[in-house]
């Protein structure tokens, strides 16, 4: 499989970069329209294209391959998918709160995972022109250049992201977490797309973060943070609900100095 | 005066987007080291050169003005001006954690104010390349182009903007106008910067912004965004610890269709 991971590195990375040119090209345009999901959680037209755009093409190249797209197959049985099928899963815009609203901070995310072995990451982040990538046990990397997390290891000084999600019933916990990062640590940063805040995870930019998402937000960039030298681990017991390796329930990526030290803070029975 | 404020205005602007560069030259060369002020505060050594290039270069041209620097004179007795005299308010690095930390959201902030007047502000965020300004009754713009605030009416569909105290004693009632926030409207940004979430707040990245920020984190934000069509008010009583011109307590700078249901939010003895 090894020769083929570079190759299909290479064609996430294509498809990704070109995904990226539709976002900003729609954004310049003004030509997407908003639309809201269940939970009141939105989506656009230009997620819906670049979606189609990302799976077709992984279609057309990999028939016999398995897709988990947030926009087209969210529901898709991975239990059934066998254990030596290749599956991408795709979030065609992670911050799509973020890309309607102007912001930069906005991602496309490609994972590809086989088994139960994350195999390589995309995150291409279009209005930063920054493209993280990488493949299990090769390292992370930025435009090409290798990632590294921050060597912080003081809470007090530890700069901390995680997010919220569209179920309002859900807030109570994730608000009594966020009380204690803060009361503990320099501060919290709320930037919009789970799958860059763990890119920033791997560039030191961020020294932790945590949030329960989704196998689209995670998969891709728990790996970069994982290449670049961070933990992973839950803060939560996980359901079933997902295969293991791309389920973002409770997720925690963290500088390895700090990662004891945030688990404490937002397991909230420790 | 009127003659005056424009030369002003272009002076401003001179020296935020120099000191810009001086920012965005320190961050690239590494060549700044960290401290911390009292309440674990950040500062670094790249703050003090910036504020002291704008100070030299205000008291060399103005020397009849004010200064109130969040690094040089922050504890300026500003009841003691006279109220013909034009005060300048400086942030040399608003967003200090983020310039340390390699984040895009970081600005210059330079406001002016005569009496209880704004005057002019000049919000200058290097690493994202835009120069906010605006003059009182002249309207905002961004890069030469004209701002103006969202249209949004619906709490549920507003992006909503805030920030945290360095003092952790405070965080309580914070936390409870987050948990009010996050259960009302679309979602939450923490993104470091205040004075550029305000010019967030005029472009309509941003529907609204709440918190309790000094004056240097204000001055200049607070006209942008009045200037682009936003209602600024309090959620607090304030105290008489600054000029009302200048009071960052409890400050709400909101898109006028949502400024009611913001305070009713934000207010908690409402």
């Amino acid at each position: 499989m090894q020769n083929n991971v570079f190759e299909w590195l290479d064609f996430a990375k294509r498809l990704a970069v070109k995904a990226g040119e539709m976002i900003v090209a729609a954004r310049a345009d003004s030509t997407f329209v908003r639309d809201y999901k269940m939970d009141h959680e939105l989506v656009t037209t230009t997620d819906i294209a670049v979606d189609q755009y990302i799976c077709s093409n992984i279609h057309t190249r990999h028939p016999s391959h398995c897709i988990l797209s947030e926009e087209s197959s969210p529901t898709l049985d991975l239990a059934s998918v066998s254990e030596s099928t290749p599956v991408w899963v795709i979030d065609p815009i992670d911050g799509t709160v973020n890309f309607a609203h102007g912001h930069h901070h906005v991602a496309v995310s490609i994972g590809l995972y086989v088994g139960n072995e994350r195999i390589l990451g995309v995150v291409h982040a279009p209005f930063l022109e920054e493209c993280y990538w990488a493949i299990k046990g090769e390292g992370a990397y930025c435009n090409g250049k290798p990632l590294l997390v921050s060597g912080a290891k003081e809470p007090r000084n530890a700069l901390v992201a995680t997010g919220f999600p569209y179920q309002k019933d859900a807030l109570l916990p994730i608000l009594e977490r966020v009380s204690r990062i803060l009361h503990h640590c320099q501060d919290v940063r709320r930037n919009g797309s789970a799958a860059l805040d763990l890119c920033w995870v791997a560039s030191g930019r961020l020294d932790a973060y945590f949030e329960s998402v989704k196998p689209w937000d995670m998969a891709a960039g728990t790996l970069i943070a994982e290449e670049a030298g961070a933990l992973v681990g839950r803060y939560l017991q996980s359901s079933d609900r997902w295969p293991d390796v791309v389920n973002g329930e409770g997720l925690l990526v963290s500088t390895p100095g700090l990662f004891e030290a945030m688990l404490a803070l937002t397991n909230l029975e420790k």
